[in-house]
């Protein structure tokens, strides 16, 4: 595979100044149409063998584009902060926003690649992890992302020149370190590996591309005439896709679902209740667990994330203020989602969530969550029926993340039935202090309960998965609501750090 | 201080409903009004005596106001992340924007004085530390910040009963730990730090309400009308303070300054150059002692910040692209700053500056920085002349917390003669890849020279300290200028770590 980039290629002084003064131009004339459109961010990632001039190639890119709209991101091992998150979590942070450029050392596939030459790793997990970074390239590409990445190439022998000469010199000898050596001693496993990981993960929206890393004009070259090509190319695609779609005269909004549909909460027997007195008692018996469970996962290092959705005054906030009541409010998070900012809208509809992420030991409440790009964006036609229905499977594969990772993860859908929901709307209407939580939308939203059930039923359908089931709530009588979702998870906390 | 909150103060339940309905839709208007007028964030403490309701007090705010704008942030001991930052840097990232409510419990009074009853700290870090509480507070009220602090209070027989009543129950028992316990028997030592804490930080814009813990529906209610008085007092004051402002025909701009006047730059020698031979020669061995220096910083946990400022044009990117090549790119990030997003700018001006300071070992460079505050905002007239005068104090305090953390703090001020810029922009004008750094505002600032240089010599006068000194550099030999900038690196940087 490497073959191609052992041909000693090189290009003369005089030649690289002439070349450069042409690439710099163009590269910039890209970059600001990228900025100016605004419509995906462009990643770039270098990886490959030690001295083949990764970091001489990024600092070049920085001089070469306006500095202004590119990031530089190198990764060491995990701090205390990220290993408490799902392991993408810091490459989620690290996004540049849509019309930006992120260049990036050794980043996600770093770890895997060392893994599997230092036999930390075994064959499946190997292949779990290019899966993982697989996911993560596609819901980027499918979100116009423009990813590329360079495998940085020097032989055997040209490795071992290039440590020589840099370790002979006393200016340059602060470049190797003895993990360098370490890697040039395991020359051919690192090859091995990563010509695995490049067949794997080599793909149309995310392509790798080998550059021979020897004379530093070559690359240097090389590195920016891909880059400009590529980003050209998709510039001209996105920009092509963007006028067609603004064009078009499809409707924005699904049709409307028959009348009544036939759901999943259907089934529920909305009728169930409890009598205040034992609400009373049980609420403040199971408090008194959750407290002391609560006290437990944080000396564990637990950490929980709960998820509340369901229509407009179906009780999410009674339940979720009942449930944090007697956990620590120094280590549980309430997150509500207004209207994205503008950094928010700049990045996958996802970002603003995986900031979220509970630290070690603490809870993160979503009060409405990610689950909206298939329930509002959806009724409103804010997410195309493309873009909702892949979301789906993007936001199975982030909770299977978060799951993985050991974190307490249940999502509760409280429902209460139409007349139900009526009547608590006139109730709020009337109350001095309740009217605020009643506001024209909800009224719209109303009109489109048959949508939304609908669209509950295919979020149930598609994303209740083993590993991240929904627990389905009967809201119509609120302190049944509330017992069940506290009881729920002061079970499922019991289980994970042994018993109240 | 505190007998008058030993009174026995109670409310009735027939009573507190009552009052209750009426307290709830007043906060719930004040809240919207806040939200819409938008210009001050509203940060409310809660610190007191175990057992006396802080929390629950917390949990009937949130039931109260709309919670969608309402945070609340528990402090534990600091994380990894958060020691290696100066100390207010998590209160910093949480305070809420302009318009919102924080709650926080635990928050900056809680470590000061538990370090005081128990001993950790003596009576002059005490000081310190309240001192530091109190520059904080300033700068945030100084920019219309609404503060409101409660010491929750229990006389000690109350104490001890209320903690004997949750322990015999095993329903409340949670709520009890080790900790309330050993507070509750250094009770006498507890209350005396309280007491000083309350005296030296009780100030007209940040006061201090100290509340009868012992009734929950009495401190409900005494909380939320304390919060209401004083946040129609605040909206009613800003409210008519922006009116004032929107009325008055001032000048926003200053006047410019005499033509040529005298400045601290004009005791640089410009004139001073360096040989290109001699430039090579010197920067590699340059940058390999810091790419040694580097190496061993990261290790040792020792972070730097870099600061550039100085004229456009004056050769910023240049001289910290060389500085940071030889720095490993994985630790190292250079910040540059457009301008704020909506987040950022419903902040104080700090709050973006506070988010990039470097984690244990790593190097943010600022390519501009907080000095904007008093150079391009003090030239534009979007600070007033209020605003840009008590930045420096500001600015001054934020580097002193940067530095007495133990980060290497390094401003350089590079300076050109007028001409020189002049010589710089046309070259900029011809060049096919660098006209882009070139813009009509870079000409609009250059008519602005001698005002400029005297907003440079300003932020010279009131923010060379000696914690931390600003690096005149004189800029017009570029190769003299990087020279100077990486030397000045390297010298500090061995100097803290032990020698290159």
């Amino acid at each position: 595979m490497f073959d191609a980039a052992e041909l000693g290629q090189r290009v003369t002084k005089s030649d690289f100044k002439k070349r450069e003064l042409d690439l710099r131009a163009r590269l910039l004339v890209l970059q600001y149409r990228t900025l100016e459109f605004a419509r995906f961010p462009v990643i770039i990632d270098f990886a490959g063998v030690d001295g083949a001039g990764k970091g001489s190639t990024i600092n070049m890119l920085n001089k070469w584009m306006d500095p202004r709209w590119v990031r530089s991101i190198g990764y060491h091992a995990p701090t205390q902060e990220e290993r408490a998150r799902p392991r993408f979590w810091r490459y989620w942070r690290d996004l540049p926003q849509k019309g930006r450029i992120g260049l990036y050392l050794s980043g996600r596939y770093s770890r895997p690649l060392l893994g599997r030459v230092y036999g930390g790793s075994d064959e499946l997990e190997f292949d779990q992890r290019l899966a993982e970074i697989i996911r993560f390239e596609n819901a980027l590409v499918d979100d116009g992302a423009l990813i590329l990445k360079f495998w940085m190439h020097l032989s055997q022998e040209h490795q071992k020149a290039r440590l020589d000469e840099l370790s002979a010199d006393p200016l340059q000898s602060y470049q190797v370190s003895d993990g360098d050596w370490r890697n040039h001693k395991n020359y051919e496993g690192f090859i091995a590996a990563a010509e695995q990981i490049i067949t794997r993960t080599n793909r149309g929206g995310a392509p790798w591309n080998i550059v021979e890393g020897v004379d530093p004009n070559y690359r240097h070259l090389r590195v920016g005439e891909i880059i400009a090509a590529e980003l050209s190319r998709h510039l001209d695609a996105q920009e092509r896709k963007a006028a067609l779609a603004g064009s078009a005269e499809s409707p924005r909004v699904a049709e409307p679902p028959a009348a009544d549909p036939t759901t999943v909460f259907d089934s529920l027997d909305l009728s169930q209740t409890v009598a205040r007195r034992d609400y009373k008692k049980k609420v403040r018996e199971y408090q008194a667990q959750l407290g002391d469970l609560g006290r437990k996962a944080f000396d564990k290092g637990v950490s929980t994330v709960l998820v509340f959705e369901g229509p407009d005054a179906s009780g999410k906030g009674g339940a979720i203020r009942r449930t944090i009541w007697s956990l620590d409010a120094r280590t549980s998070r309430v997150h509500q989602f207004a209207a994205p900012t503008d950094e928010e809208r700049a990045h996958h509809y996802l970002w603003r969530f995986w900031r979220k992420m509970p630290a070690a030991g603490f809870v993160s409440v979503f009060d409405r969550s990610w689950y909206g790009r298939v329930l509002v964006e959806r009724a409103e036609g804010f997410a195309s029926e493309d873009e909702w229905r892949r979301a789906y499977n993007e936001i199975n594969d982030f909770e299977n993340q978060i799951v993985d990772r050991g974190i307490l993860l249940l999502k509760f859908w409280l429902h209460i039935s139409e007349e139900e929901q009526l009547k608590r709307f006139k109730k709020r209407e009337k109350s001095p202090y309740k009217h605020w939580k009643l506001t024209d939308e909800d009224w719209r939203n109303r009109e489109q309960w048959d949508a939304y059930e609908l669209y509950g039923h295919d979020v149930v359908q598609y994303t209740s998965t083993q590993k991240a089931p929904w627990i389905l709530v009967e809201g119509n009588n609120k302190l049944h609501a509330r017992l069940k979702v506290i009881k729920t998870v002061m079970d499922h906390l019991g289980e994970r750090v042994g018993g109240a």
